[in-house]
C-alpha cells in the first residue's frame, strides 16, 4: 500500500513541527543536538520534540522517551540513532504518521553490503509507512525562511541560491564562506545516501521554486541517468545551474564510492552534458563560490572586453595574461582615451593603456582621479566592463584605501557598464581584517568581490557565456 | 674609455655607504625616503647619505646638498629625482666614484620615444663614468644579510630564496605574503627597464651565489635572448629556478610593453624553453609563492602516490580529484590496511580507503587515532607521501584543534615520509586568525601549508616533476 504525497516538495520545507530522535542530555555529545540548537537560533516557530528513552530536558525543551509519546503531530523527524536502530525509529515514524525523516546516521550503502542490505531496509518501511526520506548520511535541511537549520552559524536570513549537496561538509565548505563573500540561501539540501528522495526530486523542486533564482549542486553521481538528465533540462531551462562534480578523476571517482556508494560515471559523458545544458561547471569550492558570486551580484557585461584599473604595472602585466586567459579581452584603448588619461595621470611611470597602472606605488587609493579615469574607460565603445584591483600591503589603512572604496562604489552605480572588484591583502591578520572589512562594504553596494583577477576573470568569463550560449551567441 | 668591476656582482650587495639623491625633510612625501627607513630598520651599518639641495635633516641624518659634498666615498646612490634631473645626478655619481645606481625613478623607455632617448642617455653617462646602474624604474634590492632594503617590513632574517623582479610591486607581493608562508630570502633585486644591469647578470650571479639555494624569477622579456638561454642553462644546472613570465597573451604583452618596455616574445618558444632547462613554471603570484614553499620545506617524495587524511568525505573526494588532475595518483590501500583503520577509525561514516575521513565531521581534530592513521598509512609501500588537510569552520577553537597540530607536526618528525598540510578556514576574521596562527606551528616545525588541497597538490607535483627531470625518470 503505497502512499506518496502530491508531487511538489514545498511541504518538505515548512513542517509544522521536528522531532530529533537520538538526542541527549549531554551537552555536545550526541549528534541529535547539534540539530536542536540550529532551529533555536533560527526562531524556528513550530514544537520542537527531543525524543531519548531516557527522558529529561535539553535546552529547555523536554524530552520525550519515544515518538509515540509525542502529544501533537510531528511532521519532521530528524534521525541520529546509530545504524541499527534506525529501521525500528523509522517504523516509529510510519505509525507517527511523520511526512518526511531526515537520517544524518551513516553506515549504509556507503559502507559495505551489509549497510546496503540495511538501507533498503529502511527505505522500504519508509515506502510502506508513507514517510518520505532524505538521506541517510546527510546533514538535512537549512532552510532559513522557515527556520529549518543543522548548523547554528548559518544566516537567518535568505537568499537567491539554492544548493544541493551530495555531501554534508562540502555544505559548510560552500555556505560559510560564501556567506562572508554575500551570498545567502533559499533552500539548502545535504541528502547523502538519496534512498528515497534524491537529486532529481529536489533539483525539479528548485527550478520552479520562486525563490531560488540560482541552483547550486555539488553531485558524485546519480542512480537515475535518465531522469537527472531531464530534471537538469527543466532546471537549466528555468534558471542558472551551476554544478561542483565529484568523482571525476580514478581515485576521486573510487572515493565517491566509500562516501556515497556514488558511481561518479563518465567524465567525458558528463562535459558532453553540461555544455549541451548550458551548466556552469566548477571544479572545485572557492570556484562554485566565485560563480554565485557573480550570478548572484555581477550585471552581465555586454561582451568579453574588460578594462583593469589598478596599481602595479607588474600587475597589470599578470592580470591582463589572467584575463586573457580566462577567454576576456585586454583590448588596447584609443590614442585619444590614452591622452585623456595622461592629464588625468600625470605620475610618470602610470601605464596610460589597458591595463591601466592606477594608482602609482606610492600613494593612496581612490581621489578624484580614480573616479575619472573610471568614468572615462567606461565611456569606451570597445570596453565592457571594468576591474578595479587593489592588494592591502603593510602599512595599508582604513583611512589610505577609504576614498577608493566610496570611489568604485560610486562608479559601480553611476557607470552604465558592470564593475567588479579584485581584493587581496599579503597575508597578516591585521591586513586580512581590514580586507574583511572592505569586503562587506563592497558587497553590501551590489560590488562582486574576487580575492584575485585571475578568479574574477574565471567566474565572469562563465557568466558571460551563460548569457552567450542563451542568446545563441559564441 | 670604459671601465668595468671584475666580473661577478657580490660587491653590489656589500655597499660601505649609500646616497639616497631626492631625499626630503617631508614625513613619507618623498619616494627617496621610503629607501632610507628600511635601512634603519634592517640595522644596515654603513653610512646613510640623503641627498638634497635644500639641506636639513631626515631621521637624524644630515642631508647633503650634492653627492659632491659627501665627505666619504659613496658606494651605492638610489636615485628618486624627476626623470629630467637623472643625467645630472648620474654624471655626480660618475664623478663622486658611485660604483652602483639604482634608479627609481620611472619615465624612461617604458614611456614613449623622449624616454628611450633619456634613457641612452643615462645609461652612456654611467657607463663612461664606470658606474654600474639597476633599473631606472625599479625598486633595486633587498638584501638581509647586508641591511639592504626598500620595504620597512620586510624581516631581518635571511633565506634560501634569491628572487630576480622586472616589477617592483610584484616583489611586495611575493615577499611580504611569502613571510607568512614560512619564506625568507637571500637576495631579491628589482631591476626595472635594466639600461644596463640585467635579467642575465643578476641570474648568473645568483646561480653561483652559496647563500641562494632556490632562484625565482618575475620576468617581462629580455633583450639579449642568447646570454639568458646561456644563464638559464647554466641557473638551472645548479639550483631549481621557478619562473612566472608575465606578458604571455596578447593582452598581457601589450602591457609589458608600457610597463618595462619589454618585447615579450613568443609564448610557445618559451614553454619549450622551459621545459627544455627544468625551469618550473608558474602562472601567478599565489602559485610562485606555492612553489617555493615545497622547494624549501618538502622532502621530495620518491614518486607520485599520495595519502589523503582529513576531515569530511566529500572534501575528501573532491581532494583526490584535485590530487590527480594535479598529475599525482591516489591509489587504493590495502585490504589489510583498510582492516587495520578500521580498528583505528571504528566511526560509522568514515572512508577507510584512501582519501581516509579522519576525523569524522563531529569530532574534533587529533588524538591517538590521527597519530596511528598517519603511522599506518606512512608504512604503506605504495604511499609516498601524506598529505593532511581541514578547514576550520565557525566553531572551532585554539583548544579544539591543538592535539590534531601536534600530531602532524610529530608525524612529520618521525615518519619516513614527507608530509604536508593543507589548512584553510571559513572566511571569518577571528578563524583567520586562529588558521595563520597554527600555519606560523606547522611551518617552524618544518612542515609546509598550502590553502587548500589543489594548491599543495599542483606544487607538490611540480617538485616530483623537478626530480623525475633529473633523474631522467618519466
Amino acid at each position: 500500500m503505497e502512499h506518496r504525497e502530491p508531487p511538489g516538495l514545498e511541504y518538505i520545507f515548512h513542517p509544522r513541527s521536528i522531532a530529533v530522535v537520538g538526542a541527549s542530555t549531554q551537552p555536545s555529545g550526541s549528534a541529535a543536538n547539534v540539530f536542536i540548537e540550529p532551529l533555536l537560533i533560527l526562531d524556528y516557530p513550530g514544537a520542537i520534540y527531543p525524543i531519548n528513552p531516557k527522558g529529561g530536558e535539553l535546552l529547555g525543551l523536554k524530552i520525550y522517551p519515544t515518538l509515540a509519546d509525542v502529544p501533537g503531530p510531528v511532521d519532521l523527524a530528524t534521525i541520529c540513532v546509530p545504524a541499527p536502530l534506525v529501521p525500528q525509529v523509522m517504523a516509529d515514524c510510519a505509525h507517527k504518521g511523520v511526512k518526511l525523516a531526515q537520517i544524518f546516521t551513516a553506515g549504509f550503502s556507503e559502507s559495505g553490503e551489509a549497510g546496503e542490505r540495511l538501507e533498503a531496509e529502511i527505505a522500504a518501511i519508509a515506502r510502506r509507512g508513507g514517510v518520505r526520506v532524505i538521506g541517510p548520511n546527510c546533514m538535512g535541511i537549512y532552510c532559513p525562511g522557515t527556520g529549518l537549520s543543522f548548523n547554528p552559524y548559518f544566516p537567518r536570513d535568505s537568499g537567491a541560491v539554492g544548493f544541493l549537496s551530495q555531501s554534508g561538509a562540502n555544505i559548510n565548505d560552500v555556505v560559510e564562506p560564501g556567506v562572508h563573500r554575500g551570498l545567502r540561501f533559499s533552500k539548502v539540501v545535504s541528502y547523502g545516501n538519496a534512498c528515497d528522495l534524491n537529486e532529481c526530486d529536489f533539483l525539479e523542486y528548485l527550478a520552479g521554486d520562486p525563490e531560488t533564482q540560482i541552483i547550486a549542486m555539488y553531485i558524485e553521481g546519480t542512480r537515475d541517468g535518465q531522469r537527472f538528465v531531464k530534471a537538469l533540462s527543466q532546471a537549466t531551462r528555468a534558471k542558472p545551474v551551476t554544478i561542483l562534480k565529484g568523482g571525476r578523476t580514478q581515485g576521486g571517482s573510487r572515493a565517491t564510492l566509500s562516501h556515497t556508494s556514488s558511481l561518479a560515471g563518465d567524465d567525458a559523458v558528463w562535459d558532453a552534458l553540461c555544455r549541451q545544458m548550458g551548466v556552469i561547471q566548477a571544479y572545485n569550492v572557492e570556484e562554485l563560490i566565485d560563480i554565485l558570486e557573480t550570478f548572484s551580484f555581477l550585471k552581465p557585461p555586454r561582451g568579453r572586453n574588460i578594462a583593469l584599473v589598478g596599481c602595479g604595472g607588474g600587475r597589470g602585466v599578470l592580470g591582463a595574461d589572467d584575463c586573457e586567459r580566462a577567454g576576456l579581452r585586454v583590448p588596447r584603448l584609443s590614442p585619444e582615451i590614452s591622452r585623456k588619461l595622461k592629464d588625468i595621470l600625470p605620475e610618470a611611470g602610470a601605464s596610460l593603456h589597458n591595463p591601466i597602472d592606477h594608482p602609482p606605488v606610492m600613494a593612496g587609493w581612490g581621489g578624484d582621479s580614480l573616479l575619472q579615469t573610471l568614468r572615462l574607460v567606461s565611456g569606451c565603445e570597445n570596453i565592457d566592463l571594468l576591474l578595479a584591483h587593489i592588494r592591502l600591503r603593510l602599512g595599508f589603512t582604513r583611512e589610505s584605501v577609504a576614498e577608493g572604496v566610496d570611489t568604485v562604489i560610486k562608479a559601480h552605480r553611476e557607470l552604465g557598464k558592470p564593475v567588479a572588484m579584485a581584493l587581496s591583502s599579503s597575508g597578516s591578520v591585521e591586513l586580512y581584517t581590514l580586507a574583511h572589512q572592505l569586503q562587506q562594504e563592497f558587497q553590501q553596494a551590489g560590488v562582486p568581490v574576487y580575492p584575485t583577477v585571475g578568479r574574477a576573470a574565471h567566474a565572469i568569463s562563465k557568466l558571460i557565456g551563460y548569457h552567450e550560449q542563451r542568446n545563441g551567441v559564441g
